[in-house]
């Protein structure tokens, strides 16, 4: 299967590791914007030209959202042109085959990511060419879902509630730990038993906490012992949320 | 080691599931509000009277923070009496041997935990008690850390973020999920990877996401997609927190 990937970002760099090492992929073009080199150390020759990309190719953009309607005018109307985006809809691709290939993950570049098992929601406008995406997650080992593109965006905002917010969660943990001469280490397994827990029950069976409990008295000395306002928003917020969504759990 | 162990509720079923099963451990009595039997299936004394607990012996009180007072006045001066609580402070507790196990995790009745290499945060009003309770953490393959009820505190509310406010995250996650008829079990890789990520990365080098980017059209587009008010909170709050927050961060 022959490919052109265009981006180098987190997710660019991750897709290029993976195309690189499956033998039934070749990739036959990178584009960079800034294309330092002319071909990568694989052998993958590098453009910063979108006009390099071939006719009839499959063309995959992992470029920031706001930038997908911009790159995909200047690609030939013959490839066929796929973005990763989750919160952007297929329509933004002006090329007649036309898709969408979004692994449900997060991407940072000091960090390597198995695709190996990993939902990659799939959508194309012509449904000739749905065989195409399944047939690369599967080369990747990925695991291949069709959805549309409203699906995709909800999925995409619950994966950013999941992902982003419960990272952010962690920064506010770790300020609060290295303010208070604390190690931020002595939270990582409380970090992970929180993940591993909903892999088997439901995310309402395993909430704990001050605020499912109702503990007014522990949740005011959480509140007077806040001295930073974002987190006491946080908190504040939070606690409210669980108590209305959660509260009718019996304890 | 004889202990006499108060209260029958998450915690405490889990510590008595640890004590059977330890044999340098010898728990003597099983105080339960509603004793429903006299003994346990392990042959454990089951009561329902405070005033059953021999004096001189380590009694662990499992019990909601707001009965901690109550329940240490009933209970002999002579004891070494113990709360688990992270947020109440040692000197609730009235007995002259008095001190703290909190261990740092969370714990439901459907789910059984290991105690292996958990941290459990240690303090004794005497220092000749401290030994009583390293030996207990060690007897339960546990890791004693000895600290203060205010770093305790501190501990207990950046536990409340990354466990209960990101399992509420989850709660958030599933909603959306169902209502668009979306299987949750598609965000399982993804909450794993977002807890395995920061045992090495630190929480701000693994940031991702429409915030940190500043991507302010796809926070409108899932502002105007969410339906649910306290979500919609939730969203601005966290988007507003780690823009202020991680701001600075090179991307």
């Amino acid at each position: 299967m022959k490919i052109a990937l265009v981006g180098a970002g987190n997710l660019g760099i991750h897709l290029y590791r993976e195309f690189v090492i499956h033998p039934e992929i070749e990739l036959v073009l990178w584009h960079q914007n800034k294309a330092l080199k002319s071909t990568t150390e694989e052998g993958v020759p590098i453009t910063s030209n979108l006009n390099d990309i071939p006719d009839g190719i499959l063309c995959i953009m992992a470029v920031p959202d706001h930038t997908i309607a911009s790159v995909t005018q200047q690609i030939s109307e013959k490839a066929f042109v796929v973005h990763t985006s989750g919160a952007s809809s297929m329509d933004v691709i002006i090329q007649k085959n036309s898709g969408v290939f979004y692994p449900l993950q997060s991407f940072s570049s000091t960090r390597s990511v198995s695709f190996t098992d990993l939902t990659v929601c799939i959508e194309t406008r012509k449904k000739e060419d749905l065989h195409t995406l399944e047939t690369l997650a599967q080369h990747l080992k990925a695991r291949p879902v069709e959805m549309d593109s409203a699906k995709r965006f909800t999925l995409h905002l619950a994966a950013v509630l999941v992902n982003n917010f419960t990272n952010h969660l962690y920064v506010q943990a770790e300020q609060l730990c290295h303010s208070h001469d604390l190690s931020f280490d002595l939270l990582k397994p409380l970090i992970l038993e929180t993940a591993q827990k909903i892999q088997t029950l439901t995310p309402n069976d395993a909430q704990t906490g001050p605020a499912i409990r109702k503990d007014e008295k522990t949740i005011s000395k959480h509140l007077d012992w806040i001295q930073n306002t974002e987190l006491k928003k946080i908190y504040s917020t939070l606690t409210t949320a669980i108590n209305k969504t959660n509260g009718n759990k019996k304890l």
